[in-house]
């Protein structure tokens, strides 16, 4: 199960990991958590036909508490999630163990188990969307740190008097290089007149304006969305070379609706690691697209529920550890 | 024993990890590796007394083959150190196996085994000295990476058109926040008239301007050296922030010449730290200043030469794995 701000997607699969059903519903967000999640359980009973899962693994935007199966802090979502125990009322109503996880955290968890990621020892994966999220693999166990906050690559610096984040801080990779960081800057295009083929692919609508059409624009001749969409790369490129520093991983993979923008932006990411990275070799690392692409998070839940969830990290989240929300 | 661009300094210990003994001398790098290694050796056999030792763990200021023991990469180096079999010669002359790593990973292994990150799951410590380098610990484990890399956490990018870095990048926190990176705004401001405290305390001699002398200046009253030792800690607050979200490591701990300006620079850095780590608790991490000061290098030779090298993370430096010197 995958839990977005506008659907929800579930999947079902046998104990081999074969992909039994699928599907994808509406997120009733704002009817609050207890409507959100009588829709999961029903959706789950409906797949799996009647059935007992043996175990459901569920993907959240934000962060968890691990352990206890709460919400702790849902940074984009609607609705007040804080200390929900969405663990203790779907695993009572679905009558199996449930394990909550961060998306981010989830659609790494999918892409080392079954994506690009299958026999790596140190991976870092990005996802790319409304924000960036991310995961952090060594020696292939998903690092979680004591409060599954570990891997919020998103919120790394890249430009310190950068613009504001949601989370607080500036400068943020997420405010540089997400899907709405770069539909922003298309925008910005659109209405000064300087993208004519951007405006022919979306009437002029601004509300039209996505990565996706930006990527089309750059390719049919647009020049200032070619380098809007290069300028994000590069910032995607330094994040992605802060990491690389750190850690040395063998396998970078990027994910997402920004990633899904094609060779244009991947390319991009790859030639600012070589300029950045120059201690050691960068053709070291492989930087690649997920090949699960947004199915990743499912194959995530997939994975967690084969392996009962997260073991052999503690969760230290107490009922003092606070998070102002800002 | 650690390898430094100045000075050599060589400790013995017992098999308990008793100091017995202790010493530096001027490194010969004008001479040449044959003259350093010569030195080291004779160094050696000085301070154990005709005895031979049982190992030897030897800090170098670059990369290293780790299987191989050679020295690849001395970027601040002078002479030519690639591939000197830097181990066998020492083996031979020392009749005991010698083990290299990288002198700021040896520093953590240091602090890991004797000072704050005794007990300490994940760990980042970073060395502030003439070049900012790094290592990184996770689950008790100093993460190499495969080429003995990981943890150049100097070169992390914190302003992306920042000032050109020797490694060949640009904008690197070495660039920002080293010694020299320090010591160099100090002379803009004494050579500008803008630190009459600075003035004072170095004779108006731009030669004699260190970070100590600034952080003393600074407390003097000279407002212009304190808001630019506070701009460096800012940075250093933006490299170690990004740590922290990747990693969410439990301790921080900085040493070298530059954490030894006092409470001015970590105060600092933790500020900056509480600014920009927003998507959890910042105060769930320690930052520290090492307990173990310019001996953390010397007291992960000990630790280095107890358990027999680094084991269990393949090197996959080869012939064909090539850095250019930039």
């Amino acid at each position: 199960m995958d839990l977005g701000g506008t659907k929800v997607a579930c999947a079902i699969a046998s104990d081999a990991g074969e992909l039994l059903a699928k599907e994808s519903i509406p997120t009733r967000s704002s009817e609050g958590p207890a409507a959100v999640l009588e829709s999961i359980a029903n959706l789950v009973k409906e797949l799996s036909e009647g059935r007992n899962p043996a175990a459901l693994g569920m993907g959240v935007p934000g962060l968890v508490d691990l352990e206890r199966g709460l919400t702790r802090f849902l940074p984009n979502f609607p609705g007040h999630w804080r200390d929900v125990p969405v663990a203790e009322t779907l695993s009572t109503e679905l009558r199996c163990p449930v394990f909550l996880l961060n998306d981010a955290r989830l659609a790494t968890l999918g892409e080392l188990h079954f994506g690009h990621g299958r026999g790596a020892g140190t991976m870092v994966l990005l996802t790319l969307g409304t924000g960036i999220g991310g995961g952090v693999v060594v020696d292939g166990v998903l690092r979680l740190g004591p409060l599954g906050a570990a891997g919020e690559l998103g919120h790394q610096t890249v430009l310190p008097d950068g613009p504001r984040c949601g989370c607080g801080s500036r400068g943020c990779l997420e405010t540089l290089a997400s899907g709405p960081a770069i539909a922003g800057e298309g925008v910005r295009l659109l209405l000064s007149g300087l993208a004519p083929k951007l405006h022919e692919l979306t009437d002029g609508d601004a509300g039209k304006v996505n990565p996706k059409l930006m990527a089309q624009a750059a390719l049919a001749g647009d020049e200032m969305v070619r380098q809007a969409i290069l300028r994000a790369a590069g910032y995607l490129g330094i994040g992605v070379s802060n990491l690389i520093t750190a850690l040395h991983p063998e396998l970078v993979v990027l994910t997402g609706g920004v990633a899904a923008m094609g060779d244009l932006l991947i390319e991009a990411v790859r030639a600012e690691v070589r300029e950045r990275v120059r201690m050691f070799p960068p053709d070291t690392v492989r930087i690649e697209r997920s090949v699960l692409a947004d199915k990743a998070g499912l194959w995530g839940g997939i994975a967690l529920a084969r392996q009962g969830g997260i073991k052999g990290q503690r969760n230290s989240w107490t009922t003092t550890t606070s998070i102002s929300q800002r």
